[in-house]
Parts: structure tokens; sequence; C-alpha cells
């Protein structure tokens, strides 16, 4: 089992020019790790990712937070990785490339928006596009958090969250997910290969240490944002999303719908502020 | 159906400082359009993928070019976009967010590698971390591919990729995938909000017009470069992935052992060579 980063031989090259000679020299890079990560529920696999190894319980726990499977730690009843010992196989290679969770008594595997997307029957999808069809989410969950935001704290979060991946990354190659509190102070943060699973880690902590919902809290990506990461939000409580890139169409409709403040393009001394800005303190 | 494109009204807010005065005023954003995308291959839902509308036959194909399901237009007796009609809901929206496969005679759906990996059972898939097992790919399949690539001409592709997007998209949230030859002419440019369906309508807009494998090509990609999208290019038989950003470290061991040439960080003067160097005549 291999790390969160890892180290290759790679052939630098540069042009020549601006007085620069030009040339080619081997060197040593780190590199994001990646591994795949499969997640088993009551015995079952649920779904696999391409994840950074590390805080994989928490990702595994997350995930089934943005599924709307669990909404607290009472709904798990275990929650490890596989040791080998359950198949037999305690010398091979890649433990703890699963995560194995055992649901409590009563909480069950409902559909979370995409299987319940593709698994509509009759005539098939198609018609399906509305926000109501594919997530999970009830109507405006997030409307009566009255957490308020100071923008001037949010132009401070960027930096904050470069500053701590910095600690945690040398590869250049990791999407980050930092949440603070409503006053800019860092709570968790968490990286990734893939910016959903640096949400889930993050989201799954919370879940861990029983801070969900997560009202009063800001969530920044490092990225844009998406549907996806909207959904994350909303089921984990959270008010106010903020990134540093785009969000897309829908991410901002199902913003509106569920009551959460979303913020985009956060850079430098400036945002804009698609939806919720009632909770902006400008 | 809605667009590549999307309007919506944003809060602008800019803080004071450096003499600026600082304020909050609305106005009209354009944001990348996100809706599903269901694949339906022989009747059957395959997948769903949030992706920007347009060039929807191309993800189909090219998706199911990178599930090793199909390797060229014939392996398709029929591919279209549900009209509705077949459902009895012609009047309903969301027409069009169905891509319907008909494969030919013969040709079946076998797992891809994320279905192959979940699938495993016995043991589940805990022992299942190598290459061979997460991937579909034949041994170094591009490894007799004798395309040279300048170092110099794949400086030039960033800028070239920048241009062409410029033109599509004035919303800052679109990754972009250009296809270029080996003398750096661009064939083609996709762009979406997920870096893989890019990637996708590039391949299925090749196999579409009959030119996989990609032999001698380049492909760049306008982000990171992860195990699937190197998995993408070796099963589109394109010999040289370029990136402008990080490679994870699985997409460098599957690279490698594909026989694919992986440049990473392609900015400005410099490039990463991480595998395959022997075709670039620096």
């Amino acid at each position: 089992m291999s790390g969160r980063t890892a180290r290759r031989r790679v052939l630098r090259i540069t042009l020549p020019g601006d007085g620069r000679p030009g040339g080619s020299a081997p060197r040593a890079d780190f590199l994001a790790g990646e591994e795949p990560l499969g997640i088993r529920v009551d015995g079952a696999a649920l779904t696999m990712t391409m994840r950074t190894p590390g805080d994989d319980l928490e990702l595994a726990a997350g995930f089934l937070v943005s599924e709307a499977v669990i909404r607290s730690p009472a709904d798990i009843a275990e929650i490890k990785l596989c040791d080998g010992t359950s198949c037999g196989h305690a010398d091979h290679d890649g433990m703890g490339n699963i995560a194995d969770v055992t649901l409590a008594a009563g909480v069950t595997v409902t559909p979370g928006a995409r299987r319940n997307f593709l698994t509509t029957s009759a005539c098939g999808i198609c018609g399906k596009t509305g926000i109501e069809d594919i997530c999970v989410l009830p109507h405006a969950p997030l409307a009566a958090d009255p957490a308020c935001f100071a923008p001037e704290m949010l132009a401070t979060l960027p930096d904050r969250l470069r500053d701590a991946q910095r600690v945690f990354s040398r590869t250049g190659g990791l999407h980050a997910a930092g949440l603070f509190t409503a006053g800019g102070e860092l709570i968790a943060i968490r990286e990734d290969v893939g910016r959903h699973n640096a949400v889930d880690k993050v989201v799954g902590w919370a879940l861990l240490e029983d801070r969900l919902p997560l009202a009063g809290c800001v969530l920044l990506v490092s990225g844009r944002a998406s549907f996806e990461l909207v959904q994350k939000a909303v089921l984990a409580g959270i008010p106010l999303l903020a990134a540093v890139s785009a969000p897309s169409s829908l991410a901002v409709d199902l913003a509106e719908e569920a009551g959460l403040t979303l913020v985009g393009f956060l850079r430098g001394p400036s945002m804009n502020v698609y939806t919720g800005a009632h909770r902006l303190s400008a």
C-alpha cells in the first residue's frame, strides 16, 4: 500500500530562449498518490473511487453522507479498513483499499442521486432533468440557517487554504477542501486527486466527530463548484459554499433551491455571489 | 433542453483597497451548462454523467470506447438522442438528455474498469490494486507506435488550446481536451464541465469519423492527468498525452505499462516527461 505521495523519475525539458541555454535532465518528482478505494456496505460492494490514500474512513463516511444514507455517527455500527482476515488473504497487497461499513440496525442504503437517476425505469430517464429527479435533498433545507458572513473574511480564505495545503502537498496535483468557521478559522482541510473526494473527506471527518450538521460554517473548494459539490454541502448542512473558480448552471440552480449561499470566483478582493446573498453582510 | 452556457444573475462584490472604493452590484454572468446525460445501451441504462450539453452522441460513443466496449463505427448499429417517441412522452422537458445506443450484432457490453473492479466477487476487491485488475488494457498496446514529437511543438499547444477554447467558452468553468497532429495542427477540441467528458467527446468524435486508432496524435488536457484519462488515451490509440498540470502516481504507472508518452506541467518553455521519453526528439 502506498501513500499520499509517490516518487517517480521524470525528464525535465526546458527549451532555449530569453538567454537560457535549454536542455533536459532527469530528476525526481513527487506525485499525488492515486489508488482505488472500494466502499463496501453491509458486505456488498457499493462503489469504487480513485482517491489519494489517507483519511479513507472519513472518505467512506462522507460519501455515505453525500448519498443521504447516513446523517450521524449513530447510523454506523462499524467502519474499518479491510485487514485481509475476512477473506483469508492477509498476505496480499492492497490491504486498506477497501472500507468496510456496517450500518446500524434500521439504516439502509437508499438510492442516492446518481443511482436514483440511473435506475429510474419505464420511460427511462429522458424526461428527468428537474433537480428534484436527480437529487435527494429536501426542499430548502438550509433556508433557516441564520448565519451571516463578512465578504472581508471570505476574501482571506483562499490564501489560508493554500497555506495549509502547502504543508501537505508538494505535488501540485491535489484538490483541496477546507472547512472554516464564520470567523474564518480553519476547522479541517483535506486533499485528494478528486475534488469530490476532498469534500467527502471533510464531511466524513465532521460526521465521525459528530459535528453534523455544519451550521454556520463555510466550505471552500480549490476548483470549480459542480452540482454534486453543492449537493454534498447541502447534505452536510453547510450554509455557504465558496469556490475559487466558476460554478456550473446546475450548481447555481440547486443552491437556489436548497437555500445555500454560493460564492464563486473568490479571488483577490472580489467574488461573485450567485445565490443566498442575504447571508453576506456587505 | 438548455445549452452549453446559461445566463444567471450574480452579485459582484469588490472590497475596497488600493484606492478602489469597493462595492457590490448585480450583473449577468454566463455559466457553463451542466445537465445529466444518461447513456442507454441496447435498451438498458448503462451510466449517467453530469455533462455540458452538446456533442452528446460523441460523448456517448467516446465513453463506450473508453470502457472498451467498441472500437470502430461498425460496432454501433444506431446511435441517437431519445426523442421522446419511444416512451410516449414527447412533450416532456429533458428530451435529448438520453443517448440511445444500439450495438452491432455480436458486440456486447463487457465490464469496463470501474464495473470490473466493483463486481469482482469472492474476497471482494481488497486485494485488487494492481493495474491489471482495474483496467482493461492489453499489455503495452502503444509500444509499436513509432511517432516522434518535438518539444518545441508541444510547448506551443497550451496557447493553441486556450485560443480555441476562448471561441467556445466565456464561462471560465470548462475543461478542454484538444487533439493535435504531430506537427501541432489542431484536429479537434471539445469542452465540458467534466474533464473526462471532454476527452470522451474527442475520442467519440474520432470514432464516429472512423479515425481510430489515433496513431501519431497528441491529446492535450487543460488540467491534470489521472489514471482514467491515461486509460482513455491508450484505448483511443493516442501515443502522447500531455497535461497542463500534474499527473497522478497511477497515471504514470499505467502510462509506463501501456507504452504511452506522458508529459505533465506543459507550461511556458518547459515540461516534465514522465514516461516514453524516447518519443521526444530533444
